[in-house]
């Protein structure tokens, strides 16, 4: 009765075109083929996030926690101060990833929900004048929150200058706006299952010339995860390790298109785009008396909180009943919010199709909403 | 005019199905249907590989030597001492790579082409009573060797019980007789474009009931890779990090049906089907001219030297331009040797179709060969 569809924040729906990709015939990863496939995604991965030819990105298979674990043992050597900023699951996770690794770390968790303060990546700073990386997340995937990267980022640069800015884009890569040169991060993490709207398993980490250059002079400490071994083959197409071919050739289809439309119109139209599109569906969502979770909320995804007394976790289990499958909050917050995307193969359509989703999910929740007004108010905000 | 063919020793040919399984709908790999899909991979990678219910396989998304490195540093403390025989590419790697890692390795290379001698093993393990763990690979692709596994493990466990048994078996799980609970092995590790005919991308660790007792005691020094995190939810079907959920769904597809044979036939008519195979090919390059590089050619692939003054890369190069990618020799032996490989989806009329491209592709390097020779031995050996 219903069509599947995933409109958590990642894994995100995949193209017929992806799907074509994933189902070709098999290449050999050492095939000049496959090299060419390999080098394409770099350059197409170089134009989505907006970066110039000095920038090297590196292709892993592997999560984006494993691009995370490569960037920082790659990077920072074991006896090097660590610090962490963060308001959220996947914050925390680099944090407690960093002290399992057996770095030395000071961290700073904030309260869930809230944007970090740059007040408190002052203090942070003030207080381990002498850290070797600061770790930080865009986008909170856990909150919904956008962090504000930028004034983060110039104040690190202000209290530290050779401190590393290691970050996790995962999700704001390709949807929100990100400069890695103008606001001098040294890493910058991403995942294939998210804004570039490819199956999961590959992961990206975009290097800075100065972290390059650390790269020559430090020695990892993992193997598989050795991105100085990753920087000297991929340029040629080559990868240190067998890769999943497979959903390079995928991923390559989902980059051509964005590609061409951030060539042919620019980033910033791009990012403004997926911006209004993710606000359509906020100003849709208060209509029908939801809120957002996130004070400061990210493009990638919104955290709804349903209007009293439905619970987060009982919309998401009425949008799965209508096919659509959202996500629920993590931990503490499992019950409390229902997280919603439309990263991926979506477009304003799409969108308006999920207005009259979403006011059926919360009818179904017994919500005391006017039919239409979702709807309208989404039509509206995209006119 | 030719059809491409792969007939590397993997990435091999994978079949219709699983192209149409990797061209299905995203799964969010949270949801009930990608946590069967998982559970399901786990069942029928325990047939392939002939192990009970009480052996943990571990899938991950990474390369094979991604789950080497898992394994290596979930089960053995970096203080430990750990112990690696070789003889070709990647048995050294094993060695390389824990060094890497920062553990004290006591290695013994032997030459390339041969098989292992037990008296080495046994010289090694005299020499070092304490060691924690022994690395061995059981067919070693790079020089098409196959080692004596289950002697190497008779003597490992007469000489120091309390040992850990690290086995590369990731060209010859599902080729080549391998018993991990009746020979003592600890863990073993393959991939998932070898044998199980899958794409690139997934690599499989399976522990023995001792590697579960100590992973439980043992603080992994990895964290995408730790190894007890992945055993404590991947029954239930989850995976600690996000999975390459679409290659799972085209491993199942590949599994199923190598599954549903050994469950018919039995695991040992299995391997007799891929030894014979493999012996075929053999039999027919030996009529055309060709050696064996091996003195103990694994059933994962053939090593061949072509008679002279034609190099194994030409015969490799002879055979691209017939549209079949087999691959040349590593480091030293680059030149010397062509590698095929039968792994895969393929079968016995495949097999002979190929003699007869091994035929025209060595009349093309100017081979002295009668022509329907390498066919007649090879269908003969198939009778």
């Amino acid at each position: 009765m219903y069509r599947q569809r995933l409109i958590a924040p990642g894994p995100v729906e995949i193209s017929p075109a992806v799907q074509a990709a994933l189902s070709a015939r098999q290449l050999h990863h050492r095939s000049p083929e496959a090299k060419a496939v390999v080098k394409r995604a770099r350059e197409l991965l170089r134009v989505v996030a907006g970066v110039s030819e000095a920038i090297e990105p590196i292709i892993l298979t592997a999560s984006g926690t494993g691009a995370f674990e490569a960037v920082l043992t790659s990077l920072v050597a074991r006896e090097d101060q660590v610090l962490s900023i963060s308001a959220g699951k996947f914050g925390e996770r680099w944090a407690d990833m960093a002290k399992a690794l057996g770095y030395s770390v000071q961290e700073k968790r904030l309260e869930w929900g809230k944007s970090i303060p740059v007040s408190a990546v002052q203090v942070l700073l003030e207080a381990n004048p002498n850290a070797r990386a600061l770790l930080v997340t865009h986008s909170e995937t856990s909150t919904g929150a956008l962090h504000d990267l930028e004034q983060i980022a110039h104040m690190a640069k202000q209290k530290n200058p050779e401190m590393l800015l290691i970050v996790d884009a995962i999700t704001s890569l390709g949807v929100a706006e990100l400069r890695l040169e103008a606001w001098g991060l040294d890493a910058v993490i991403s995942g294939s299952q998210k804004a570039t709207g490819a199956p999961p398993g590959l992961a990206f980490a975009f290097l800075s010339t100065r972290a390059l250059e650390i790269l020559n002079s430090t020695k990892s400490t993992g193997y598989y995860f050795d991105l100085r071994r990753e920087v000297k083959v991929q340029a040629t197409g080559e990868t240190a390790f067998t890769p999943a071919i497979n959903l390079i050739v995928g991923l390559n289809a989902a980059l051509e298109p964005i590609a061409a439309e951030i060539l042919e119109f620019g980033i910033e139209a791009y990012w403004a785009n997926k911006k209004a599109l993710n606000n359509a569906l906020l100003l849709c969502a208060k209509a029908l008396g939801c809120s957002s979770y996130a004070d400061s909320p990210s493009p990638a995804c919104v955290t709804l909180v349903p209007p009293e007394p439905i619970s987060g976790r009982e919309l998401w289990a009425a949008l799965l009943k209508r096919g659509a499958r959202a996500q629920t909050g993590q931990d503490g917050i499992k019950d409390k919010i229902c997280r919603i995307s439309f990263m991926g193969h979506f477009d304003r359509y799409d969108a308006l199709g999920f207005a009259g989703l979403l006011e059926e999910s919360l009818l179904d929740c017994g919500a005391n909403i006017t039919r239409g007004a979702g709807v309208a108010a989404l039509w509206q905000a995209l006119g």
